[in-house]
């Protein structure tokens, strides 16, 4: 039987958070229409942080309003402290997702909060959905390497996972913030992690910043990790490495899974071609994926 | 103890030989020194085909007689034919590429031959460098995908081991000539040559043009695979994929394979000051490779 693999496209939300092109609301929802035709049914679209610290998701409210709820389609909501959580679930997400944090450096510059304060704070929110019913998920930053503290030690990842889980979180996103992880890395703090996990879920969020990525997803996936972030286009960068590629292109991911007799239930040709809708009306400007340039294979070349 | 990956510098021959800019040798010799500077101790460094066809690669005599003999490094000259393997050993190569091909449509394009016509070739001018007592290894081009065929069969692969080996190859590189594979075709290939290969060596030649170079990289090295080839910058695209990454860079793979703990003994810092001076003077064209963008890691952040 083919083994199915989940992937999240987190394009709507990480992807277009730190865009300068500032996506309306309409074309967000343009945006999310046209990743359903694609066959995407989880996704990441809103995130109830503070309008002033991200701008281009301040209209999250009304994108939860307006998206359309059909075919199973998912809703993902960012949520970082009690307010935010209580915004997510007002505004309808079907899920809520949490980040703690892997390193003090980070973390205190990102969400001025020690790894060890991030899963305290989660304690005390996760019981906002719990109440409701609604699932949340935890995206643990910097899994693999902070750009201040260096290396990161996958027993800290371990930790919280254990965390987590202990919280009631369906799921534990190891997040490459920064794009630094290497595949060996990645099946040791699976290791441990799994030590912690339980029933819950494994999630990896990679950034092909150093084009580590799909080797990254490649090592997950054969240790057994069945949900994958991407983003079509590989839109959403890290603000600390502004020049350098961001989160994995969907369309590479669905290529290479696929090849290798995966079921993403993704249509490859519409995932480029949303690439190429993003670049020339979505952002109006160049995206970065290998599909999107190079074409699917086996191509027609006669 | 530290396993050692052998990475072979492809730039100066595949990097170069469909370059627009048609770099001098005076240029040539200096890109040369400098991956000698970084730590390459063996490379692609001429090509003994017709200078019309490859008009890039028409210096390769003199190429050979300038290059720095020094520090054990070991030039590789790729021959296609009888004429090109005189030449080559005249010119001096340490030792001499033939190519091979896994599948007629690119074969008869490419080299106006099939594959069982590319291995007969090679049983007679294979004996000339044996004489000469300098190594030959084969390269075996479309390995994974042809772009006029499709699909190749993994067994066709294996069978051209076989033909290498029993004409006295001391070295069988796979090539994937337009960047098709997935790293789970990878190791069934592997899994089919090694079963013909005997003690002749396996080496990989991966292009990044759909993402899936990396990958393949770590699936070959977790097989046991100890050669890998990469070009500095990723220079070198496939003709039948213009707008599309060419070979994996150098310094991606480097950096993949010291973080996972393997002996590469090139210097990465080196390598991203050579691949930026290929794009300063070199090439004078922007070049594509990670980590010439994100810098290494841990990188001082503070």
């Amino acid at each position: 039987m083919t083994r199915k693999i989940e992937i999240v496209e987190v394009g709507p939300r990480d992807g277009l958070q730190n865009d300068p092109a500032m996506m309306s609301t309409d074309t967000k929802i343009e945006f999310v229409e046209r990743l359903i035709a694609a066959g995407v049914r989880r996704m990441e679209a809103a995130s109830f942080v503070h309008p002033k610290l991200v701008p281009a998701m301040a209209d999250s409210d009304d994108v939860m309003q307006r998206v359309p709820r059909q075919d199973g389609v998912k809703y993902i909501g960012l949520a970082l402290n009690e307010r935010g959580m209580r915004r997510a679930l007002e505004a309808g997400c079907d899920e809520v997702n949490y980040v703690m944090v892997a390193s003090p450096g980070f973390g205190l510059k990102n969400q001025n909060a020690t790894p060890d304060e991030t899963a305290d704070l989660f304690d005390r929110i996760a019981i906002l959905a719990h109440d409701e019913g609604v699932p949340v998920s935890v995206t643990v930053s910097v899994a693999f390497g902070d750009p201040f503290d260096g290396e990161v030690d996958p027993a800290v990842v371990a930790q919280l996972a254990g965390r987590a889980r202990a919280a009631g979180a369906v799921e534990f996103a190891m997040g490459d913030t920064i794009g630094v992880a290497d595949p060996w890395k990645v099946r040791k703090t699976l290791d441990l992690v799994r030590a912690q996990s339980g029933d819950m879920r494994l999630r990896m969020h990679f950034h092909n910043t150093r084009n580590t990525a799909m080797a990254n997803i490649y090592a997950a996936v054969e240790a057994g990790v069945d949900v994958i972030d991407a983003s079509v286009g590989g839109i959403g960068g890290c603000p600390f490495a502004p020049a350098a590629t961001g989160n994995v292109a969907t369309e590479d991911v669905v290529y290479m899974l696929e090849r290798g007799g995966f079921d993403t239930g993704l249509d490859l040709g519409k995932l480029i071609e949303t690439a190429k809708w993003l670049e020339t009306d979505g952002l109006k400007h160049p995206v970065d994926s290998a599909l999107s340039r190079a074409g699917a294979f086996p191509a027609p070349a006669r």
